[in-house]
């Protein structure tokens, strides 16, 4: 196989995230050979080895069953993925050090609502974030958490921001918060970052958590090249180089490959789940959902940042999320990431999903099913008693693919 | 004041906790003079500051409203109180050691239960504390989770030891999970110590939570005294020396004084429950009781370990915590760091707390009264349907001062 593959593929290949704590590779030892294109140029060059390395990529990333569409967009556009998703990271980075810069500082504190809280922290890493974007793309919209919309609505990307996901965490200084960044191609997450800030008080640290949204449509034989090559070294003459495909995409922590778990049993599971400040008829859905998942599961966790607990289902601490009456922005990088990790998204009723809908279930995939035996008869009588479902946050005029 | 204070009380001096990340004091520096005696003598050769420094430990040290006696014991009994907490530190560390070997590779579980975990890693953590206590106690009583009772019931200390709570959490990777060493001396908090695991997977990281157990019965110039001089730098001659002052004890993480919040408003509080694993009257009752305080507070979170629970408390990032069915060995030592940080612990119905009590609330203490106006009656209404909220796990034999 292999050769004649490789010249009938497109691969764009993508070096290493570096994470800050870890030297940056040293370019005059491990040069990148010209053959070597970054975006949208064929590899060539190197010999195919003939063993698997990755049998956990196997599992974890077979595709999903049919009855659960992909929800990420089929392609990053004209934009390479690996330029999409240094601004998105650089994005969310800058965001970070806005939020680490006040994360020991006394906060002040305005309501939105009576426990909607919102910090100066949450605007000035927007204004940051906002920076960052329109500085590399001035011609994409964008819809922040704080700022709104913003930008020309005949673009085909759509910059969804939450500069502090879990507002109310950062307030009291509890772990986790995040700060988080995805953008849409044609109303489809196709590139994401997530900054989770973990440990608290006496221990702060982050973590990135990145993913860009993969070729969708894969051959057989070019699924199990993706297998053979994501995510390690070949050798190139005599460089070795590390090399990740982009082929699927992927989802990524401070540079290294994440999957979500592989449980299939309710009662093994871990679960994680949000209760937003409108206490409607689907908050009160969802503490029923809580009491009986906490009943059936080893636990369901609360732990007050969307985007976080996503990227836990990504990480495989956990094996599902699900909460009604997210906003994009909330999900908009967390849902890629999941979906590039192998895991599943859909509705709370088990639709097709999209960053504009008004809940979303999130899993590893394997266990969606039968979360779904609980989960979406109790969406479908809200559906029933007429709550309103319909997709929200949608710029007007805004071109989408579904 | 002062020096005639000094000269007639029994001030016991204690040298910060050095957290292994940060290099410890060079003594050649920072002598400890001969006039600095560690324990139950008295403090000499320096000068007294006219200034209080410190005036948040004012507030968040200022006793408890008489409604609500303090737990702890009044004294740490004949051991003195810096060697009790040394090897009560000493042993938590222990065991967090051989936690942190294992947080990286793959679990050995089994169940105790449905979904009671317990892993090779409880074990491994509980034998390696036991080793610590009996080698430096071999006389005192031992509880542990996993171990159950050992020991010379006559021994007026009872060690109540979680060699890892938050077991499912450990299981998954996910944060928090915990070492808790509690000492009891005759039945009550003497000295403990919990050592937090937090981060997960790409930033595993840890923070001991310590206290002792303080002189309960202060004149108002000895209470002005600790606040003067608990925590900061003096000078003696030309060396400046970092000085703990054992008078109302104190907790501590990573050897800095913690302090609960102040909130005193439900609707601006962040809390914390948990759920057991045996799915009861109380545990339904509490499923209510999140419902009723998600909708009025910030929020309540469910992260899964006790221990950690009421440390965050202590810390002053969740205003309070409470739990139905909890063990000793959850609790010994949570219960004594929130009370010296300021906080109040009672059982669930407002009543005295042990912790052989099988309902816990814990809150910084401004708070209590307006959560008891719900807690309170939920609970009072399972006593009168006869649910059991007798003392259990109490050693037979075991001498204690209620």
């Amino acid at each position: 196989m292999g050769r004649s593959l490789l010249s009938s593929t497109v691969i764009p290949v993508r070096f290493p995230q570096i994470p800050k704590s870890i030297p940056p590779l040293d370019r005059s030892i491990h040069p990148i050979p010209p053959t070597f294109a970054l975006n949208s140029q064929r590899i060539r060059g190197f010999s195919i080895p003939t063993k698997t390395f990755c049998t956990k990529a196997v599992l974890s990333e077979s595709p999903n069953p049919k009855r659960y569409p992909k929800m990420g967009s089929d392609s990053v556009g004209p934009i390479p993925p690996s330029q999409l998703i240094q601004v998105v990271e650089h994005a969310a980075n800058t965001g970070a050090q806005v939020v680490m810069e006040a994360v020991n500082k006394p906060r002040n504190v305005t309501y939105k609502g009576l426990t909607d809280l919102v910090t100066d922290t949450d605007k000035m890493s927007e204004t940051a974030i906002l920076e960052v974007v329109r500085k590399n793309f001035g011609d994409h919209l964008i819809l922040g958490e704080e700022g709104g919309l913003i930008g020309d609505t005949s673009s085909d990307y759509l910059w969804c921001i939450d500069p502090l996901d879990g507002t109310t965490n950062f307030a009291h200084c509890y772990p986790s918060f995040a700060v988080s960044v995805g953008v849409l191609f044609r109303g489809k997450p196709a590139a994401a970052a997530v900054v989770e800030f973990v440990g608290g008080p006496m221990c702060w640290n982050t973590r990135i958590f990145s993913a860009t949204t993969g070729n969708k449509v894969l051959s057989n034989e070019l699924y199990l090249m993706h297998i053979l090559y994501s995510n390690y070294e070949i050798k190139v003459g005599n460089v070795i180089l590390t090399v990740y495909l982009f082929l699927g995409g992927g989802a990524f922590c401070n540079g290294q490959k994440i999957h979500a778990s592989q449980t299939d049993l309710v009662e093994q599971s871990l679960l994680v789940t949000g209760f937003g400040y409108e206490h409607d008829d689907a908050w009160a859905t969802n503490i029923d959902l809580f009491k009986e998942f906490t009943d059936v599961s080893r636990g369901v966790r609360r732990l007050g940042a969307a985007a976080v607990d996503m990227c836990h289902v990504a990480l495989g601490i956990v094996e599902a999320y699900w909460e009604y009456r997210l906003k994009p922005w909330d999900m908009a990088a967390g849902v890629l990431i999941v979906e590039e990790a192998g895991g599943t998204v859909t509705c709370m009723d088990g639709g097709k999903f999209c960053v504009f809908d008004r809940s979303v279930l999130v899993s590893n995939g394997v266990l969606h099913s039968k979360l779904l035996e609980r989960i979406g008869p109790a969406t479908e009588k809200l559906k029933k008693k007429g709550i309103d479902f319909s997709l929200w946050y949608k710029p007007e005029n805004y071109n989408t693919d579904f």
